[in-house]
């Protein structure tokens, strides 16, 4: 079968099962009811503190084949995932699947337990490091899944990610379950990404290394829903713990690609009051920001919310009343930890607030601009975060597929060239995001408008920023680079899934040959 | 059947179904799963908003035989309720089963739906005013379905009280259906007894006057959730919100009781640090607050918190920091409804949360004491507070049960006669709240102990507290009764069945005979 973005979905996959092909980011319609776990009751006085993660897999009892769930925001220092496999290999269970919102290079030693087949699955929106690396090259049983972070959700809720026991790291909780990431000393801000495994997970298991006096507030994680709690000595790593690029960048090109990329905004007339806008973490969409900012300031524009990770920098601009609310899925540095328990228009949302396509409306959905990045496009502006050029893992959509949909402007920010390669080619190794959700490509070198927006194209032809088609932009980076990129030589196996955040596969990764 | 507390509940029940009787507040298990409704998806720029009820009513449609629900926070100022049905009725609509947390005099328009057919069936946790009354008397078709607070949410999540259009009053809102309490013209506080409506009705309406830029925060009622979002001149009258008596008492008996009480809980070793407690509005109630208060500040003591129906005297106590935090269900005045908004250690919470006995732990089950009052009470500590000595219902569990179960103590504050006529009978008229779950009786002549705590009688023995049995305070009302009060008689018809917060029937009430 060939998808909407041309790919083609074998029917069946071994490890995966039946797939449904992407037809379209607006076409497929839920036809379910909602997951529904079985209902419980815990009579007052009985404790659900444990002395160790142990006893609580010997009560649950957690057995071979399970979905272990897990959420990311300890980032590259959280210290749960790894504490808890461990046990997992030392009591012998075999054959698990780890579903981790993301995946970072603290989580090398799952690579053994993969390995043992005490992993055999991995269900993930991001990975980096070397279990990325290992499985690219084919070391994982099964074909990993890549969803969005609004996939997640929304495969939770509807039931197709089955977690058996979901272990919530929290970075302060009390003896009923309560939790959440604003204190403690390993405080890592919102848990958004860990609300619908509270939620629809059959066992809930809080991990602390800080427990406090009952009752705990605010709650991100509420007691009700929660099973066990083990205190440990600790969840992670404060180091690793905020580790997004979270400065402005002071490179010109990328300074340049923001200026051009805020000029674009304001050309679309969206810099008003009631603004809206998503940007990542990482130097030149922060840089975006930057310019942005000044814009709002000098045009006395008063912004609804900033979405997304959120940063020191979009507190700033909340203090200062650039904008009325920050929704924090997932907060990216300490000022966004403090700012997330102080100021009433900081508020914590969980993934399915933040992202999911299968509710009454998500919170992309009400955003004006989402500034990504891309590591290729092809020229129908489909874009792919989740491969490198050299066909290895290095990514995944995150939440980059979930606000391309919802935002009335999606603007993919990056350079022409990427280690001396076009980014823009006739087909990327593999699609995370379809093009038909893609609306402006801003490079150094000019910026490419997609078709479908001709109102875009209009709107720019007012001003001087340099439109360009998006062939004429790949023909100038295979210019500059010397010819178009080689394509990478891979096997036939599937090491991984890419689902769209509706659940239909969007392409299929094939295993790197070494 | 006889049930667990010496009533006989006939097996099936005309308009009810089958029956369940109590077998023990902590005896019956759950035996589903959750509620499961269906998954929707909402597309990014599809409006919520609609012109008016009238064509909510005709896109949902809204068809003859269907739950409605709506929440009781604005008490007896509340104009959805009585708005929504009268549309029903223009649009001829029949057979409508009303599911309203709680009734106010305000609803009292709705007996003329009652007697046309247009609403058939009531399910709530309380009523009170003329449509009580209509109810005692025989006008609704079905038998009312009495619930607790946590019942309610209970019966929600477990599907056994299927919602098929939730009205949610919004006292702020935005056009995506955010909603919360806490701001616009007719603010309320807390929406706690929403949360279950918005999370498992079919459709979710939210009816506001006050529209606010989007995004709303805080966000109680969630986006994810909402259907439709409809603009209404006024959702009530805001006289009638704050309606509950939030001043400590000022008569002699009450005051008298009210430190008994507070001896009591002294007595029970309790007033320390963590201690926490809930009480009602009422004057004898909040005046044992003031005892409570008292001693706290005497002994330096930093209780943990205040759970249910918040007061301004519960807020004081907050910033005084002899709680830290208050737990609100629903905010009883206007001082609580400012201090939700203001103060982080004042935390919103769902009726689920608050009481639901089908969670892994509600509030109510972290409870050291809650001060409860009471119509009768039989020797057995049954209490009654949903009939009248004269059969008319006048009430209903509200929290009452759920309090009382999830307490360490459960203490009733009542004077011996009201109206003339003895509080403790040998039979009341009907059971509430079983007495495994109540522990002690404070009168203005004496304190009983429940047998069941002997730790309590053993701890009461060493102070000056007049403890007697329950027979013996009963042999005293009697004697300035002048004998016991007599049983009204009444039909054989059912008017209400009243439920027992795990769903199981506690008893059920017939028809009064003019």
């Amino acid at each position: 079968m060939r998808n909407a973005v041309g790919r083609d979905i074998p029917e069946v996959i071994d490890g995966y099962g039946r797939t449904t092909p992407f037809i379209g980011a607006f076409t497929t319609m839920p036809a379910m009811n909602r997951q529904a776990p079985r209902v419980k009751r815990l009579l007052p006085g009985t404790s659900k503190l444990r002395a160790s993660i142990e006893e609580v897999f010997t009560d649950i009892p957690v057995r071979d084949g399970m979905t272990l769930s897990f959420h990311h925001h300890l980032r590259d220092g959280d210290g749960v995932v790894n504490l808890v496999l461990d046990i997992a290999a030392k009591m012998g269970i075999k054959g698990l699947t780890v579903a981790l919102s993301s995946v970072f290079a603290v989580h090398a030693p799952m690579i053994e337990h993969m390995k043992a087949g005490v992993v055999t699955g991995l269900d993930t929106n991001y990975m980096t490091g070397p279990v990325a690396k290992v499985i690219s090259e084919g070391v994982l049983a099964q074909p990993a899944v890549l969803r969005t972070h609004g996939g997640r959700a929304r495969a939770m809720e509807c039931g197709q990610l089955k977690v058996d026991v979901a272990f919530i790291a929290a970075p302060a909780a009390d003896e009923y379950g309560n939790a959440n990431g604003v204190l403690g000393p390993n405080a890592c801000g919102a848990l958004g990404y860990a609300y619908s495994d509270a939620a629809y997970a059959d066992t809930v298991v809080v991990i602390t290394d800080c427990l406090m006096d009952y009752p705990l507030s605010p709650v991100s994680i509420p007691q009700t829903r929660v099973d066990y709690v083990v205190t440990v000595e600790s969840i992670g790593d404060a180091e690793g713990i905020v580790s997004g690029t979270t400065r402005v960048t002071k490179e010109p090109i990328g300074l340049k690609i923001a200026e051009t990329a805020a000029k674009v905004i304001q050309a679309a007339g969206l810099i008003k009051d009631g603004f809206s806008f998503q940007t990542g973490a990482g130097g030149a969409a922060l840089a975006t920001a930057y310019f942005v900012r000044g814009m709002m300031e000098c045009a006395g524009v008063k912004g609804s919310f900033a979405l997304g990770g959120i940063t020191g920098y979009l507190v700033e601009m909340l203090e200062q009343g650039l904008f009325r609310n920050l929704l924090d899925v997932q907060s990216f540095d300490l000022e966004a930890v403090r700012s997330l328990g102080r100021h009433t228009g900081h508020v914590e949302i969980g993934a399915d607030f933040y992202a999911s396509p299968f509710t009454l409306g998500a919170a992309v959905d009400k955003l004006d601009v989402v500034i990504l990045g891309a590591t290729e496009i092809d020229t129908d502006f489909n874009v792919n975060v989740a491969t490198g050029s050299d066909g290895y893992i290095m990514g995944g959509s995150g939440g980059h597929s979930d606000a391309a949909a919802g935002a009335k402007v999606t603007m993919i920010v990056t350079n022409l060239l990427r280690s001396r390669l076009p980014i823009i080619r006739d087909r990327v190794v593999s699609v995370t995001t379809p093009g038909e959700t893609v609306d402006v490509v801003v490079t150094e070198r000019g910026v490419a408008v997609n078709p479908r927006r001709q109102d875009l194209v209009e709107a720019l032809s007012k001003t001087s920023i340099e439109v360009k088609d998006i062939q004429e932009l790949q023909a100038l980076a295979e210019r500059l680079a010397g010819g178009p990129p080689q394509v990478p030589v891979r096997g036939d196996r599937i090491v991984a899934v890419v689902e769209y955040r509706d659940g239909t596969v969007m392409d299929v990764i094939r295993q790197v040959r070494k």
